[in-house]
């Protein structure tokens, strides 16, 4: 934890303002319920908005507006953001460098940037290039050619494959898989003969990809994630996919190869999407949809095949009564019936 | 495997009963159809009771009412726990405790019980606690802090982040991920900034975890898994959830963040479980539901919006004739066209 | 990249015919619209002959029967299998037998091939076997007694437990696991008794294995995976399955315990089987379908439960139109409540 911070200096790192005494220090962040006197809390919910009456916190960090219950307050427009950004001050340090610790491995002609820190039992291949201050972990493993940029932190047993190419703060957690072989075979009449899998993956500035997700080299050219871009845990990434800026692809979501996904696009959990398509920007698909089709942009969606979200909300709810319908359709049936043999007579 | 037992032994082992001679030695377990003279089978499904006579095992763990066909009988009131715990008694031993094999990479101020191993490529953080008995396997890497109980399993390329806990008796299968990073993030307007995930993971005396399954830490405080609890392969529990005693949590499964689940919990595979829930203790979700709601106690649930299990049943049965059913409505109307015109007339 | 070759030597390496100059030289292979003069491009889609004609490649793979707009042309019956066997051609090479490079750690009692190579901070246990031309990369752990074939490739931080065995020409990707505990507990009346699993994992000739897969050892026999089957990234195959020859098991696909998958199945992404099955040769399975019940031979199925795939598509298609259904029958309801009214008068 870092030392404490005035309001006023708080108020100024977030960019909003005090309300009440700016003079009063804290020295970390806590929930309405559980903050003491030297913290700050937060009310990034209105649902709340009565528990900062009672809150033993020293400030309260929160959207103008709202009922401040005597309090000293630090007043920004997203205190969401706000809350993130203190937890960054105040238990967050830049991890400093250690240098090639003992008993990792690097191989010949790898470059790297001042400030790096390997730790022991991590595997560096030949002509590798590491950015300024980037952490390698214990365990991982960096197949030759592999460029990673500045500010990167690799964590343990992550593997990243030859020649693929990540940018700056870039964050992988443990156990993920980049560049690995696309699942590419063609058949030659009694099995399958394997493509060689010649590609790579780029994985641009600020990407982060979750635990044990795999995201696969391309066949030819590179399987590309864009700036911005989180990957939460067994993700399946497969080759030659392009997925877009800023993008939620949340866990053990399966995006089948070659397709295409826009910019600010969430995937929900354990979404699967084919092969070959294209999903447009700004597109959401609710968890566990499967994405047969190429999706239009700006617009939600939802089941399998997906549909419109509303759309498939309705369907949903007669899925549910359908025996209701079918016991409505035969009792139909038996009256048509009854209505016919009335009007032979 | 172990030296051999007599039945009467075997059935003081278990808290059972001979029928027949219990001088007799086994010295193994094996199925009814490839049994030997020299091992005991188990009748563990009444289904093959018929079997019991045909077997050329040297005896039958079965439960008490069945035909012995003349065999030499173990009767225990529960053949498959028999079963079990006579795999354990022919088959297992007790982990010699190796202590820190060379090339294992051990940091500082690392406490450490009696008859450990540590395997070569093993990584110990600094100021790492590890119970007596607890194996450490090759490339597990265990992070600054962390806390593992008296005799643990943690294989091969597991990873335990920072400042963990594990209890007593925990198995950790090769692959997992315990204390990765939860999936948070605050929109700042343009892309998302990162929210520092600053708790931790616990788990419970004897929870087991799955190959490459992983456990998110928490962002404030702490993702629980309760005693008893075993997770399968390739399964995702996200940051602050909290899972209780003795639950099955079968592969592939998905918890999303902070989501409640009670003692004895059944999760099949594939299942995905939506943020916020509360899961009532003894629920029994059905193979690839989705959950997007709390569901009550003591009751079993499938399909996707998850429903109770016997209603899912009834509206999965029409699903499948769903065209037939469109075609009656199709024919329906019709036949009110044609009285509507009669009447007409 | 190795030399240029002919198209004379490349049509005899493919089995195909050249037409035109046999005597051109080509150094690589590139997409219709990037190819150079200096590479060889392939038709593989009929959907883009026309880009024959204005493509810049030196030479044109292509099968019989297509324009060939002048080009030099190499035909073969199969361009997509000759595309394949091209980028084998000009883009891999054998692995130079590094043998055991420092800081690697090998057991005792390892019998080892001619022209293997062990990377740094791999782990080879004790009595294991290698073949010949084997390469175990860095971080991969292979426990006590495993057995693996020649010219296999173990990628980093793979994890193959004791006793496992593995055919010839075996590919893991990095991450995956084989022979971790299958999911076994007997309950015991409070919690569950953990079924020690005693068996094994054995993976045939030709079988290839995604990233982060998991295939869990038998609890008293072997899990089984056929010659030249492959499975993709994320998979879960549970203890004592058996899968048969050639089947292309698709990312994040889950197969229960005990099921039996025919020879040359497909499962598509993210399908989930139940335990205990016998799916038939030859069948597929749509993306994301669940089996819960056993499939037979030679079809196609979908949908969860899973049906033929052409009955599931009629289904999935009134699905998408429930609500209209549901007003259609709610009319119906009205119209035939009037001619009742009409004809009680």
């Amino acid at each position: 934890m870092q030392q404490s911070k005035t309001l006023k200096e708080i108020a100024e790192y977030l960019g909003g303002t005090v309300r009440g005494d700016g003079a009063v220090r804290v020295g970390g962040l806590a929930p309405l319920e559980t903050a003491g006197p030297d913290t700050i809390t937060f009310l990034a919910n209105h649902k709340y908005a009565a528990k900062v009456a009672e809150t033993k916190a020293g400030a309260v960090l929160m959207a103008p507006g709202n009922e401040s219950y005597g309090r000293n307050v630090v007043e920004v427009a997203n205190p969401y953001l706000g809350f993130a950004k203190l937890l960054t001050l105040f238990y967050t340090s830049p991890h400093p460098g250690l240098g090639i610790l003992p008993e990792s491995n690097v191989g010949t002609g790898v470059t790297m940037g001042e400030g790096i820190s390997i730790y022991p039992g991590a595997c560096v291949g030949n002509n590798v290039t590491i950015g300024a201050r980037t952490v390698i972990h214990s365990g991982a493993v960096i197949y030759e050619g592999a460029v990673i940029g500045d500010d990167c932190v690799v964590h343990a047993n992550v593997v990243i494959r030859e020649r693929c190419r990540l940018g700056n703060r870039v964050i992988i957690q443990p156990g993920a898989v980049i560049g690995s072989d696309g699942f590419g075979y063609a058949p030659d009449g009694r099995g399958y003969y394997r493509i060689p899998q010649i590609g790579i993956v780029v994985l641009e500035d600020d990407v982060e990809v979750g635990a044990n997700t795999t995201v696969d080299r391309a066949a030819l050219e590179v399987t590309l994630v864009k700036q911005g871009t989180k990957l939460d845990n067994l993700v399946q990434v497969a080759h030659n996919c392009q997925i877009g800026r800023d993008c939620m692809i949340v866990s053990q979501v399966g995006i089948s190869g070659s397709t295409k996904v826009g910019d600010h696009v969430t995937l929900a959990g354990q979404v699967g999407v084919a092969g070959h398509l294209t999903i447009g920007d700004n597109v959401m698909v609710g968890a566990k949809s499967g994405v047969p089709n190429s999706l239009a942009a700006n617009a939600g969606y939802s089941g399998y095949p997906a549909q419109p979200h509303k759309e498939w909300l309705k369907s949903m709810a007669v899925v549910s009564n359908l025996p209701a319908l079918k016991k409505t359709v035969g009792s139909l049936e038996k009256r048509i019936a009854e209505l016919e043999e009335q009007l032979k007579k």
